[in-house]
């Protein structure tokens, strides 16, 4: 790091900055030049990081040369990771499909679905259980009992299965019941909720927030790894934009953008992201053109008795004919290393 | 609520729309229009609002014409709200101010602020514990310990205090040892977290999410109201924009707009908003005249030793001139009506 | 259009309410409801819609119940335009890559970049004469000179042209020396010079304001298709978001929300959108996949010399393969409808 | 300037980079340190910024250890700037209102409304002649008709007038009718329109750009003082928000942050910012308190005859109010300089 001074630096600012860099087991070496002196400083940085030296009277300004350590960087894993889920692999050059409804609402409903999903090619169910609502007056999800559906229906057809956790005291029972836990938009920064599904060691798909820039979710992921639990996938479902043309912004630069700076998967949630089924297939193949490692997609066998986010549910047919589409884009992909 | 039908619906698709209107206990009376016909529907509205009527076929359109029913509307309750702590008001006509550090880091220097805050006429004192930090890296609050401190030192100068609780696992410590409970920007739509601080009785101040709109907000509160706990205070703290020339966008139009729509005090916290302690001063005297029922402000000793934040806290000199401006906008502000 | 009267609306405002309605040549049919009244309104609803009907007193709420009559729409031409320049074609089902540099510089850069563009496979060349600039300090195009250069260098290599023109006064002098004119994101809003080309019956290719909804992009198109020119190509090239990740926040989904409500084609500008050359060909192909109609891409053949716009430009090398990337997706698309 | 090296920089990528400092007239100083080479850049740094060093090959980072040169900035000069017309002051301390109606309709409403604005105490008259609108089928203003009626106005009842001008080709007409001429969001970016503006060296109100940063929006008034016309007044009038429960997001910390960084006044618009005419008293009593220099506002006599933007408009009624409450807090604020 670098620390530009102020050339009019007083001896009891120079001081107290002196002080200041050296509790954080740093040492400093001076260099003048034309625009005023300033300091070459060598040691812990990662310490130094956390004092504030822009508040520190007589420096101009500070440089950082290098980036703070990070577990979920290229520089700390240069190869991708990748999630296992029993027979299903995220991440490493495959495109996985996650598909199923927004909500669990009763057994055969969730079997008709699930049973929708394998046929048409997909590789994962998805089901809320615990369901986070704008209005508290909405339907919230059947809490365990829709769990265990879900592990019911998802080992019947004989599909992994996620599922949101919201709440530190309901990870155990989500644990037990499926295979990845997935944090919402809503809880991106519940850091508690992130720790402790790190100490969980269960596989997470981390959602974006709404208004989280591409290091704010980096970081929020790095809350699960510190745990010692790699098993992260990203999910972009779409930022807070000003058209209400669709329900959120896709920002589909996040996929190189995420590549360059990580070794996670990521996935691309088209449903929340535009909130009309008739914008998810384009979109679901803009993700595989543009790299990303999979989709999850709503959909619904029949969207009027819905529960939860009905515009924005697919329709089987709709469904099997885009699971279609995205395995000749992934095969192109993969031969032609697009 | 009026629903309008396609020219063409089938038979069976209106019988579809029928039995589920009837289902929510409603009943229609069609209307022909020479734009085609509409159901005038009267039962209980609650219930139709759940039905995702936009999916059904033969639906072209539908208009409601009242709004659901909410406790933070001003239709539920005209007169504002007035949330007590011991001998300080929030709402009704006041300003409050509530001073303190962003982190609570030691006694000595809480204490010194404290008092700082309370000789600069400050109505309450504010610090973190729980401190929701963007890096896992970085001081994430002393926990217990720091609200054991916020605890003594606020009855010892005699300050009400303000902290935030992010886990729902923490609010029975933070209920025995601090006055009132913050909500955070990340969390404002942790539902669970907002349904046991509401069952906790306590009062609350529930900050703005950082994409959230005011609707958003208002629902995020009435989590809260609909645990029977009326005590909620709203605190705008700026929303994600695009100009890195604040830390965020302070929606200072969000004052007006919340005093349309409810009754519930509103704050604003432009240390948060805007990241500068020099745009503090002038953004609190906006809050002030544009009718805001308080500010919430960082202040600190020494900024150079504080743990988080440390580039937006004011100065205690500062604090002091401030208070002292708003007091007199305040007394304008009150005698005449502004 | 319905309008929703207040219960006590008075005889005065009924009466200024009818005789406005009426001025604006339409009638109405009053419905009771147990709502209230209403008024089904029919006529010409074009100059209705001219009327600040909400600020009449009485008036509870407006429902309209078509959409106006506009030029850009699917409901006024269901087929696809298709834009002619020369021997290329936009819209209608093809790919269209338009490459090139920023700014035109020189002669000899200019042809090595041309000759680039087209052994690639590029169909058009772009390159900017005026440059509207963020400082007034920059480079800002050579003008007229640029345009002939422009010119002399698309008839040698055989690859029609297109420039941005900023001011009605060379509308004239860009006609006349390239095959397309080009409004850019500042000046969406410039009706008068959207006029203005409108008027000169030549090409355009019109990108997306900063901020500037789909409706509000598609109303500046209306602009220019009311004068009669019905040669319009869209461009969306990234709106204003948070992250800086990116220069601009690319919305993808603007393809699909452009296609259901216009038959106007669009291509996609992942240049500007992301700033990044690395971000470039990713995003080229995610707008393939989607079913963009093309791609305009900034191409330099030695970007340390460029003289704006440097950060963002591919090399010669980079962009061959990405042609050669995305001849193979659009076949695949064709071929399969994807 | 610093320019950090790679510690693998080629003796080629170093020559070349060196040719280039040189050839923008500046010299380097090379001095080694832990983090490996960087030169220290002394010369024409103006010029040498028009490089794109960071697409050199070789080169790590670059430090600007000073900003550019501008004529808005307070470096250039320290007293504010006061834009006088006729007898009215705009900056330095006051307070100036400016009121009128969106667009100029016709002699006798125009008469009504100035005279209106003249009683409350308001100092200027705005009203539309060109009027740039979403839609092309709406009212597009009186064009040369509506400046004269203004200009008629003004002189009969005594206020300076403003109005916007859109094209460069309306300049001298606007000139010769109206003291002030406008720059309007859409055109902050018409940077041909900024220069002739410039060259005219008439009184400007330049309005900020939907999109615009505080820094794009100073580029743009640079412009029109790189011609030698220092006569110009920023105006914050709503940036584009998530939010429909305003028309524009108010960003009143812009007013400070222009006050760090400009030495040129600051009106706010508080009635496009949000698009309601209840919201407009305290976001304009907002405005004073944070420090700006004056408020423009919409007023209509009949704003239900109004042909633009009738929603935002306020009677004369509200508007005196308004007015008699803004000249005690400005007294307020000068008295004891808030």
């Amino acid at each position: 790091m670098l620390i530009f001074l102020e050339p009019h630096i007083t001896p009891d600012q120079r001081r107290a900055l002196d002080n200041a860099v050296r509790g954080a087991g740093c040492t400093t070496t001076e260099t003048p030049t034309p625009y005023g002196p300033f300091l070459v400083v060598e040691g812990d940085l990662d310490r130094l990081r956390q004092l504030p030296l822009s508040v520190f009277g007589g420096v101009r300004k500070t440089v950082a040369l290098s980036k703070p350590y990070r577990l979920h960087s290229r520089e700390h894993q240069a190869d991708p990771t990748v999630v296992k889920l029993g027979d299903v692999s995220i991440g490493g050059g495959g495109f996985t499909v996650i598909g199923g409804p927004c909500a669990v609402e009763d057994d055969a409903t969730l079997l008709e679905t699930a049973q929708a999903v394998k046929n048409a090619g997909g590789h994962m169910l998805r089901g809320g259980a615990y369901k986070p609502r704008t209005s508290p007056y909405s339907f919230r999800g059947l809490g365990l009992d829709g769990l265990r559906m879900l592990r019911d229906v998802g080992q019947q057809v004989g599909l992994p299965t996620v599922s949101e956790v919201c709440d530190p005291r309901h990870i155990e029972a989500c644990m037990s019941n499926v295979d990845m836990l997935q944090i919402g938009t809503r809880n991106m920064s519940n850091f508690d909720l992130l720790i402790e599904v790190g100490k969980s060691g269960h596989p997470v798909l981390l959602k974006r927030g709404r208004s989280a820039t591409i290091d704010d979710w980096l970081n929020a992921a790095e809350y699960i790894l510190a745990q010692g639990n790699m098993d992260v996938v990203l999910c972009e479902r779409g930022i807070r934009g000003f058209d209400p043309a669709t329900r959120n912004t896709l920002d589909i630069a996040a996929i190189p953008a995420v590549r360059e700076r990580s070794h996670l998967p990521i996935l691309i949630d088209p449903s929340h992201a535009t909130g009309h089924p008739a914008y998810v297939p384009p979109m679901a193949k803009a993700a595989c053109a543009a790299g990303a490692d999979g989709v999850i997609v709503e959909m619904h066998v029949r969207p009027e008795t819905a529960l939860s986010d009905a515009e924005q549910a697919m329709l089987p047919e709709e469904f099997r004919d885009l699971c279609e589409d995205l395995r000749l884009l992934a095969s192109v992909r993969s031969s032609r290393r697009l």
